[in-house]
C-alpha cells in the first residue's frame, strides 16, 4: 500500500512536469510511461484516462495549498500576522511545485468542462480565503479600507508569478521572498496614524 | 496597404483568441481562416507558418508594452510618479489584451528555441525597465532599501495576473485598477520618517 501511495505520486510529479515542459496536449502516456520506466498498459492500474490525470494533479495542486493556508486563516491570530503568514506559506508552496502551478494555469482549458468547473470552485473557494483576511483586516481597523477584491488579486497575482522565475538556485530562498513579499504587501495595507 | 496591415492585426488578434482558448496545438490553421472567413490557403500571404504566426503575436505583445513603458522610465519624473505610471500602464494593457498575454505565457514552450529564446530576451529587456526605476527610487532615497530583484518580481505578478481575472463588465475599470495597485506598491515601497 504505501508502495502503491508512493508509485501514484511520483506518476502525478511525472506528469505534471511533462504536461509543464512539453503542454498536455503534445505529451503521450507513451512519454509518462518511458518517464517512469514502466509500460504504457501499467499506467491504467493507477488512473483512469490521461484527462483524468490531468484532473488528478490539478485537484492535488490546488488541495494542498488548502490544506495549507485554511489554518492560518481559521486561527485566532490578528489579521496582519494571518496575512503574512498565507503570503509566506503560499509563496513557499509554489516555489516547491511550478510544475502543477504551470499546468494548472496553463491546462484549465484542456479539461472537459464539468472538471475545469470543478477545479474552478476550488480556485473560488481559495480566493475566499484569502479575502476573508482582507474583509477581518479592514473591518477592524489593522487594515486600510482597500478595495478587498482588486487587492486579493493584487497579492494572488504576485504569490503565483513564483512559478514564473524562482529557481531554488537563486540568491533568496522560498522562505526569504515570502518574508520580503509579506512585508511589501503589509505596509502596503496597513492603516497607520496621520503624520 | 491600409486594407492589409487592418486585415494582418485582425489575424494576429483571431489567432491569440483561438490559441488563448484551444491552445496552440489545438488550434488549426483551418481554424483561424474560417473565424477570418478567408480560404485556408491565403493566410499565407500575411504569414510563413503556424509557428511564425505566434512569434509575431508574442513579439507584438511585448512590443505593445514595451513601447508605452519605455518612455515612463526614460522621462525626468521622479521614481515614486514612474513607477506609479508604469503600473497603470502595464495593467491597462495586460487589460485590454488579455489574449496576447495568456499565449505569451502559456505557449512559450510551443516555440522553437531560437524564437524563445528572442522573446525570452524581449522579456527580460522589460524586466530590467522596472528594476531601473526601482533601483533609481532606493537610490535617491525615495523607497525603502528593499530587495529590488524580488519586488520587481512581486510587481510583475500583480500586473500580469490582470489576464487571469480582469472583466471589462466588473466594478472596476482597468484605470481603477491600476490606480489601486499603483498605490499598494507605493504605500510598500516607500520611505517614511519614523513615527
Amino acid at each position: 500500500m504505501g508502495n502503491e501511495t508512493t508509485r501514484r505520486e511520483e506518476l502525478l510529479v511525472v506528469a505534471a512536469r511533462l504536461f509543464s515542459r512539453k503542454g498536455y496536449h503534445a505529451t503521450s502516456m507513451q512519454d509518462i510511461a518511458d518517464e517512469l520506466n514502466i509500460l504504457r498498459g501499467s499506467l491504467y492500474h493507477y488512473i483512469e484516462s490521461k484527462e483524468g490525470l490531468l484532473y488528478e494533479l490539478m485537484e492535488l495542486g490546488i488541495q494542498t495549498l488548502m490544506e495549507r493556508v485554511r489554518p492560518i486563516v481559521e486561527s485566532d491570530l490578528p489579521p496582519d500576522e494571518k496575512l503574512a503568514r498565507l503570503i509566506q506559506q503560499h509563496t513557499v508552496t509554489i516555489a516547491s511545485y511550478p510544475d502543477f502551478m504551470a499546468v494548472f494555469l496553463h491546462e484549465l482549458k484542456s479539461l472537459s468542462p464539468p472538471r475545469r468547473e470543478r477545479i474552478l470552485a476550488y480556485r473560488q473557494e481559495y480566493d475566499h480565503l484569502v479575502r476573508r483576511i482582507l474583509v477581518e483586516g479592514v473591518e477592524c481597523g489593522v487594515f486600510r479600507p482597500v478595495d478587498v477584491r482588486v487587492v486579493s488579486f493584487a497579492l494572488l497575482g504576485m504569490v503565483n508569478w513564483v512559478y514564473q522565475w524562482y529557481s531554488p538556485d537563486g540568491p533568496r530562498s522560498a522562505e526569504e521572498i515570502g518574508a520580503i513579499f509579506a512585508n511589501v504587501v503589509l505596509q502596503g495595507v496597513l492603516e497607520r496614524p496621520e503624520k
